[in-house]
């Protein structure tokens, strides 16, 4: 499938992809076949890389479809016989700078000099737009939308109908479903915080996740989504986030959670459906929220929490616990 | 009185408000007096509506110009007899929809399409402004006031006079006192975050109150400032607020108060005069916070506070206690 | 050397800067020479005035080369022959008002009303615009830069060469380096928040600092990044700022430092170098932090923090401590 958003360079032969890079496998000699896209374990097809870093992930690596895939020494054991493991010191080094190639255009995020005023555009779903809205090319917006003054909606941007977008929203790299409310000053879109540090020069590394915000939800104002690395960041259907929250790379938030004030979530985290989080909140990364959690306000969430649990605290404990603590 | 910022669709019959609303009363016909507009306790007055939900409010009641009460049956025998009580199982709910009715156009926040390009508007008084400013249908706006680039006044806003507004700011819902600096990228006047939880699609309650800021004050940059539900939200004269701070709708703050960077007020606490909140402080719904109070930075405020008081941590505690513990 | 922002109303005679002020030397008749600017006691030179009012700087304080000093009676025998003290009660409220009588400009942060749209002017340079990008006098721009939809950069501000920065930035009396990224919505350089609070009317001093950004260095969505008042506010070479982070004036972050999201700084603290800060986290004004320090999510910092030291919790302390008095 062609990538929404960023042109895909490839495909590569694989000598070609691998020839700056020091790999530690036994064979010198890789085919000459072409890989066509780069792609995570569970949606890597034939002809593909992917990439496996973490004995984590040794239940999906055994089942991907991928040709050849970016590996530890260590876990190559753990892959199919029809991939090809390539095996290196630094899986998710490698992995950047294999993506660079195939999506350089995702690694910074220039402006969009392709957009133009939206009264130069022809659309044919009935939208009400105000003064300066600047759309992108290939940009698909449904009916009965509103979208505010100032406000710059990237190119291949998808937006559905009944959508109302407030004024000075910044919009990119985003898939945003039916009757959303997206309030003024949002950010969304943009690459997550993620690079190589390194003395001088920090690497950047591409991001080709996309935002995904489902039907009925609402962004309260200034809020700052960050497109996923190679996953999404996914906000589900009927939740309500409310104003100046962060919302990480690859974050995903389920259906039906009521966000408040300031709260961020530092990225690659999964939460549950019908989460409730109080004001200034802040989640970790890489954690697994269940579902029906109420997480107090102020919290600082450093653990996985179950399903049906409230916690509260810095760092966060079961909600009776900390009151019993603070009384 | 009219209004400021919302069109009343009211006059509505009082049995036809309440057709589509299960409601308590033996007496099943009301008679078909017209009601005027809805109101709080206090402020509501003959020929109009009002609601009563928690016993706190008994005093209130007790003493209530207005012709009708939407509340519950065991707190009906508080009303003064002129009152006639409408009992049903969840006041904030039909009142919501009420409310609904009689200013359908507060529930959503649409983006202004009365605005216009400054220059095309004529005002009488003296205001520099930058370029690409826009300012809805019956702005007033005082003399002597900077209004910066891309910022946008929408309709029935009143700024006093000596007043900076700097650039990128949205203004909404809002009555601005004289000599008040708005500092830039502010979002201020939107709806509250305020709805009823609901699978599938959450149900707006519509937000009649609105923003008032003081003479003197200044507002820093990034702050949204939300209107309230039925009450208005205030920020009192000479207060000064730092970046980045986010006040709830329904909000109260005296006056001389001093709020430091990235502070979250969760909505509907009233806090006194000459008040120091130090960075990133929270404070949590429905609190009271007395005269010259100084909430430590980072502080999670979750009770009331008397006045004179010194208060950090979080949960936050007497400030001698909160250093004592942490030495 | 002349200030590269703020116009020097200067020179003064040292009778007219001292005339409305109430002051404790003995001496009644100060020369009419002619005090020709205003700095800190490091930077001040002959014919211009310092200031010192606390022993902390009493080192500095010996060596001064001003020609003038506001201090303390109890302060002044610190200071070199050459140096003629100036002796008052409240130090910074006079300096703030004969700052004031110097740079009255830099005391509010009305807009920019000499910018045109970019198109407009030329430059020498390459420069990569978007629409309504709005340029003040005297603004240099590099070669290769990008400048996104929107975006403001007020007068006398210099940008480097390969700078990417985003739409609707609004950037004024800044330095910015080579390849230095500054992402959508930030708004740089304005005064910090520092008054001297007044009944009824605060009292504004002015910040005739200004904001300095290393090469290399990325500023994320949504930050303030506020002047400094006397000194700069400074970021380091290669350091990242994530979303929504708020630094206020006089803050100096050294190179390679990595901040995560909706960090605050309060002010006047310097950071090391190699630092990373977990999201959330708060800092304390007047602070410093050493070399290779980590400080965990959602920490307030409220005490120096020594080189190669991991701390975590509110308030902070040694990682490990944290880590046992939570497990």
């Amino acid at each position: 499938m062609k990538h929404p958003f960023f042109k895909n360079y490839g495909p590569f032969k694989i000598n070609e992809l691998l020839k700056d890079l020091e790999f530690k496998n036994n064979e010198e000699n890789f085919d000459k076949n072409l890989i066509t896209d780069i792609k995570d374990l569970n949606t890597a097809d034939k002809g593909e890389l992917t990439f496996f870093h973490s004995k984590k992930y040794h239940f999906q690596a055994s089942k991907t479809k991928a040709s050849y895939c970016i590996t530890l020494k260590n876990l190559a054991n753990y892959l199919p016989n029809e991939c090809r493991s390539i095996c290196v010191d630094n899986v998710l080094l490698t992995i950047s700078q294999i993506t660079s190639k195939f999506y350089p255009d995702a690694i910074n995020d220039n402006f969009d000099n392709s957009v133009k005023q939206i009264n130069e555009l022809n659309f044919d779903s009935k939208i009400k737009y105000g003064h300066n809205v600047l759309v992108g090319e290939n940009v698909k917006i449904g009916n009965n939308c509103n979208i505010g003054h100032n406000t710059i909606i990237e190119k291949n941007v998808t937006i559905g109908s009944d959508c109302s977008i407030g004024s000075n929203v910044i919009i990119r790299n985003t898939i945003i479903e039916d009757n959303v409310s997206i309030l003024d000053g949002c950010i969304i879109g943009k690459k997550g915080f993620g690079f190589f540090p390194n003395k001088q020069k920090n690497l950047r590394y591409p991001h080709i996740g996309i935002v995904i915000i489902g039907e009925n939800s609402e962004i309260g104002c200034g809020a700052t989504i960050d497109r996923g690395s190679m996953s999404n960041t996914i906000i589900g259907k009927n939740t309500f986030l409310d104003n100046q929250i962060h919302i990480a790379h690859n974050n995903k938030i389920g259906d039906n959670c009521i966000i408040a004030g300031q709260v961020g979530l530092a990225g690659s985290s999964t939460l549950g459906n019908n989460i409730m989080i109080g004001g200034q909140a802040g989640i970790s990364g890489h954690l697994k929220i269940g579902n029906n959690v109420q997480i107090g306000g102020g919290s600082g969430v450093i653990k996985d929490i179950p399903d049906n649990t409230k916690v509260m605290g810095y760092p966060s404990k079961d909600l009776r616990q900390f009151l019993k603590d603070n009384k």
